[in-house]
């Protein structure tokens, strides 16, 4: 193929657009060694640029572009990794990437890890980055009951997410409650902080004490109730994922609100993220006529998340700490008699440094294994 | 009104359905008292419920609700404040909110406070913040050059996001740059972090020293370029607001990536959210044949952001400190001389807190007034 041409066609479903390819060359003029990073905007490539010549050998295909014949080497390999005409890549904080659940998928089974080995063991730490990034939670057992220990879990493998509570959140009885996360009230089940933009992405909650009657821990994968409605009542989804909800708290020195909807899609409608909390959500504004159609929705969204189905529920012991994605999962508490004493530790931290972390461990360890062979 | 209704009708154009202002209802047996929160689920309310009976004085509706018999006092100035016939309410996080702007608007005019007084003064600090929610930034001048004091600033309003980097990163020329910004080579505009989400929301620039020749900044507001790409060329917009791109960033222990559209906007189609980088910026994965038209709409968005029209150019002095909405206000520096020094020192926060602060303040300041009066 040696005319002018806008396109690459190694065959019929695979074909690389010229300004693609030429936006995609690694040599050292375009991409700084050191970094990697590009050191041309797109504005500084010609507009109307065509491939004049291609070079191709068993490893790697040779381009190059017109005007300015600047020439470029793509690996098979890289090709075969960057077809255009094949499925969409998965985008690991959709529902792409998950495994969505029931609550007696996982009874019995929960995704468990031991502390001392998440912390010191690269593998147990991977494995349970894994599970949070595939179930969205993990649950730690045998953190220390210390005062703080729960910003030792989050540093294990991110940073934790100061707000106006702090570092660090009690959870356990107060006189004058300013939430009701505070008080001995059952709370169904919620996302947090749903009046934060950004949302705290990652939620832990370190069990320091629990001698109370009643106080048992619930989770529910919102991804799976989204998918369901969706499946159910398409347009029930669509009034969720299209309407903007306002979630406001306030006190003393904080007004905190964000405006977002129930369902968060992704552009190509995936869906991203789940926030719920009735009892933060500000008055809907929406032409009366569509009232009904939203609360309808709102409703019937409700019903999944609080049914027994999809509702895990244990306990928390002293020691256990849940980590979750506060995207995805919602968590709720029976009430308990106020008389029995418990005590939780709470912070919050962010999936994309714990994705990170998962993928840095994930390459050393294919590197580690590459060595060995 | 006796007779049961789905609607109560004040006006043609005021009307409040009866599943709305049940789920508003704030009495003390509905909202927490002390938290105000609410105390039920949507799934408590009956789902067929109607107004039975409503009785009006000069200052409140009064409402009952069937099944049930519930009673909901609404005062008029809250039903007028809850106008679902009106417009949608601005959200102060996209374009709606903001004063867009053309560097020529803001040229010898740019928002600028003094450091004491913005640490020191509710008005000057709430003046500050309103320049950062209007416009997208505010320069604070007069910040103590010394190491860390770029933390005071962030923390005189909000709570630094620790990253990978720690809780600061440093700005200067090093030996072996892992980003081009730590070299001295110009850097076109772009917003910071893309491959991280949650994106930080706000970034800080501390100038500690500026000897370099060369290293001007350069800010832009891209809600701007948005909004007149969506004018000019509408298709480019769609184009640009529904493909996902991802953006990377790796090193030895870190491997952080994001999957965002350029432009992100709401579910009713307010722009929200600029993510550009074409540094980070991986291979876009789209079908050969829509290739070319996501090039040429990255282009000329990238054409509108990089014109001498949208950039404000200025020179930060030592002192100096940038305070700007890293999701909606791009930064660039010209390249500078090597041989002359130039140390910034960054950190990051996020917008919801500083939006916060600024609502409490104001409501102080109401209050305050009120006294007063």
């Amino acid at each position: 193929m040696n005319a002018s041409s806008s396109v690459l066609e190694l065959a019929a479903d695979r074909r690389y657009p010229a300004v693609w390819l030429r936006d995609n060359c690694s040599c050292a003029d375009c991409v700084d060694p050191g970094s990697g990073q590009k050191l041309y905007g797109i504005t500084d490539l010609p507009p109307d640029i065509r491939i004049c010549r291609v070079e191709q050998t068993d490893d790697a295909v040779t381009v190059e572009f017109a005007p300015g014949g600047h020439r470029s080497r793509f690996t098979r390999d890289w090709l075969a990794a960057h077809r255009l005409d094949g499925p969409v890549p998965a985008d690991d904080r959709t529902e792409d990437a998950k495994q969505l659940w029931q609550a007696a998928d996982l009874a019995g089974s929960m995704p468990t890890t031991a502390w001392p080995a998440f912390q010191d063991d690269p593998e147990q730490l991977a494995a349970g980055l894994e599970a949070l990034r595939h179930l969205g939670f993990v649950l730690v057992r045998g953190v220390p009951t210390t005062d703080r220990a729960v910003l030792s879990v989050a540093e294990s493998f991110g940073h934790v997410r100061r707000t106006n509570y702090g570092e660090l959140f009690e959870v356990r009885v107060e006189d004058q409650p300013t939430n009701l996360a505070f008080s001995s009230l059952p709370i169904t089940p919620h996302t947090d902080n749903p009046y934060r933009d950004p949302v705290p992405t990652i939620q832990l909650l370190h069990c320091l004490e629990n001698a109370a009657e009643g106080g048992d821990s619930g989770l529910v994968d919102g991804f799976a109730a989204a998918a369901r409605l969706r499946t159910e009542d398409s347009s029930a989804f669509e009034t969720l994922t299209h309407t903007p909800v306002t979630f406001r708290y306030a006190d003393a020195a904080t007004d905190l609100t964000a405006t977002r909807p129930l369902i968060g899609v992704d552009p190509i409608g995936r869906i991203r993220e789940i926030r719920f909390n009735n009892r933060s959500m500000q008055p809907i504004v929406l032409p009366a006529e569509r009232i009904n159609d939203f609360y309808a929705a709102y409703r019937r969204f409700a019903g999944l998340l609080y049914s027994t189905e999809a509702q895990l529920s244990f306990r928390l012991e002293p020691g256990d700490c849940l980590v979750f994605d506060n995207t995805r999962v919602l968590h709720a508490r029976t009430g308990f008699r106020a008389n029995g004493r418990r005590h939780l530790q709470g912070c919050y931290a962010d999936l994309d440094g714990a994705y990170s972390k998962l993928k840095a461990l994930r390459r050393r360890t294919r590197e580690t294994n590459g060595a060995v062979q």
